[in-house]
């Protein structure tokens, strides 16, 4: 049931192994990219309780010493502190430049872990075993890594690609419905920027994928990490094409800003929205037809996932006030910003020409709902 | 006067120009590199005291908008306190990804502001004005950024490379003599390793340099950065040749190490003693006559250089702690420790067969001379 996806970057070419039990076979497939047997594991206190031991045998199995640093869990370990504490574990540790630093986690341990082997020494190798399906079907693919500050989400950090990635999807089996919900709003998100068939397939094989169905998870993952992989290959450093990732994210990003990026909203979840949420600027745009956001709206219903603002807990500014948020956003391009809208279901597009009005009546009447 | 060095790095391509009143000409220089006039410009106090208006006045004659971050002075801004810092203060300024950052001082600012801008946004333009002749010579060509923590010398950084170095020769006037003379280290590095014509030159012209005759400085910052230059198009990232370039640097970090990376030893003058070790030690290997180092030591005794360690005040460790603290180098690979040694003056090469009782002894003499 395994599958694999390669990424071809010149130069920094990887691949994407996806199937159950990965992780037990970590150290034969890390073994090739050492150049000692030796490596640094990057990790967080919940997944080392729950995996690291897995992962320690299967590396002891081929014969791999291994460091570990096991962060706090949670988002709040994405900033400063726990990164230059990481930069100088991993000097402490003497990793050298043909060394690997393991990324042994979700999102947050994979983007702090491959920001910290970017910059020690000023670039050492890495590999990701992401531990959530958001990290497997996201993060963990294209080389993204950062860490965030007062000023936003990842605002700080590199583009440095892994030599590896492994996407154990039998992990998921211990992940908590809510986190498999939110990395689902990522899978449904390439079906929508760019693979109509793909969210036919997701509309009948979603429910099944939630329910543990490994081969539907891991042709879900797969297909996800081949969409990344094209366009990353297209546009590694976010000239162009790379944008239609965000598809949703520029309304995501001021949703978890005015819920404080707390649990009141997980990126994911805030995805899933965002993904409605500009389905429906697009219809009212005229760019496509009305039935599009309805039917994005109602797969995110059947699966039970947040699908709009009045499913998000609390209090919420107002309309001009998310706009304001979404100004902050990093793709603002000489303070204009640019949205994906989409001219159907798999067909997404980037575009500045989004009138002020529009966006705050589709919010308006987001807030109203609730 | 002046003079350019083109740094002809593919895709990431850029113009070194040197001579003397660039800085009032700035303005002009780094219109052609914005795509809004708008700079925001990190440098330190004492640089900003002396020569910031100089800066902003070239600024304002072209319509370039700016604004500047002076941090204090000295080796210990270059860490993660100033560092962190710097990087919010660009968030703050909203620089965006087409913006341009101007590093404008020493090394210090050089590699600090460099690595700022090489994570701000994962990556915005810079640009460089060195106002030291190490920086001019040295740290403003080739694109390593970076910062010190507790485990070493700029072990966490980046490669990012500027946009436009501007190489105000008259800035040097400025300088006190003893940044001069540590500066010229490196100057005479760059003949001892790659060009014996250029150390003749340097035998000659020199002095004259030192005393401020602007047509060699202008020849002797020129020919340091084309060969520099020349070295970085080979091999951008340190996987081999770049390594030339650290010609007395191993020596000189263990020296710097062991005094504390105070001002009782500047980094130049540092290399300035790693390079008339470097030659003592080929000569004893057999590797290049014994007039070699004595040449080496007598051009910088001429010049008013430090030469021995008996030239460095206070107390130093002894020969094997000395080689213990070499051994913390960056650029150790799977343990070995690399030394360049010479040939002769002009053909240096890396090697790991350097045998470490040679290195004992040349390091015991040097220390019984004190």
């Amino acid at each position: 049931m395994q599958d694999s996806v390669h990424v071809g970057l010149p130069g920094r070419e990887y691949d994407i192994l996806i199937g159950p039990g990965l992780l037990a076979e970590a150290g034969k497939h890390l073994s090739p990219h050492l150049r000692r047997p030796k490596v640094a594991i990057v990790t967080d206190e919940r997944v080392a309780a729950a995996h690291l031991a897995t992962l320690e045998a299967a590396l002891e199995a081929e014969g791999i010493t291994h460091a570990a640093l096991a962060l706090p869990a949670g988002e709040a370990t994405k900033g400063w502190t726990q990164f230059s504490r990481t930069v100088e574990w991993l000097l402490e540790q003497k990793i050298e430049r043909g060394d690997l630093v393991v990324a042994f986690g979700g999102g947050v341990i994979g983007d702090l872990a491959g920001f910290a082997a970017a910059v020690v020494r000023r670039g050492v190798r890495f590999a990701q075993i992401p531990t959530t399906l958001l990290a497997q079907v996201d993060s963990s693919v294209g080389g993204k890594t950062g860490i965030n500050t007062a000023q936003g989400k990842n605002l700080v950090g590199a583009f440095h690609q892994p030599v590896l990635v492994l996407a154990d999807t039998s992990l998921l089996d211990t992940l908590p419905p809510r986190d498999f919900l939110a990395g689902y709003g990522e899978v449904v998100k390439y079906g929508l920027l760019g693979d109509a068939a793909f969210f036919d397939w997701l509309e009948v094989n979603g429910p099944k994928a939630a329910a543990g169905d490994m081969a539907a998870r891991v042709h879900a993952v797969t297909r996800s990490c081949q969409m990344k992989a094209e366009i990353v290959m297209r546009d590694e450093t976010e000239q162009g094409d790379r944008a239609l990732l965000n598809l949703g994210h520029t309304f995501c990003h001021a949703l978890e800003a005015a819920t404080g990026y707390s649990d009141r909203l997980l990126h994911g979840e805030g995805v899933a929205i965002g993904c409605a949420l500009a389905f429906e600027t697009s219809a009212r745009l005229g760019l496509c037809s009305q039935e599009d956001p309805s039917r994005v709206r109602s797969h995110l219903k059947a699966m039970g996932m947040k699908t709009d603002l009045a499913d998000i807990p609390g209090d919420l500014p107002d309309a001009a006030a998310l706009l304001e948020l979404m100004g902050q956003d990093k793709k603002v391009v000489d303070g204009t910003l640019r949205f994906i809208m989409a001219r159907g279901i798999g067909a997404a597009f980037v575009t500045s020409d989004v009138p002020r009005d529009v966006v705050l009546s589709v919010l308006g009447d987001g807030l109203v709902g609730r």
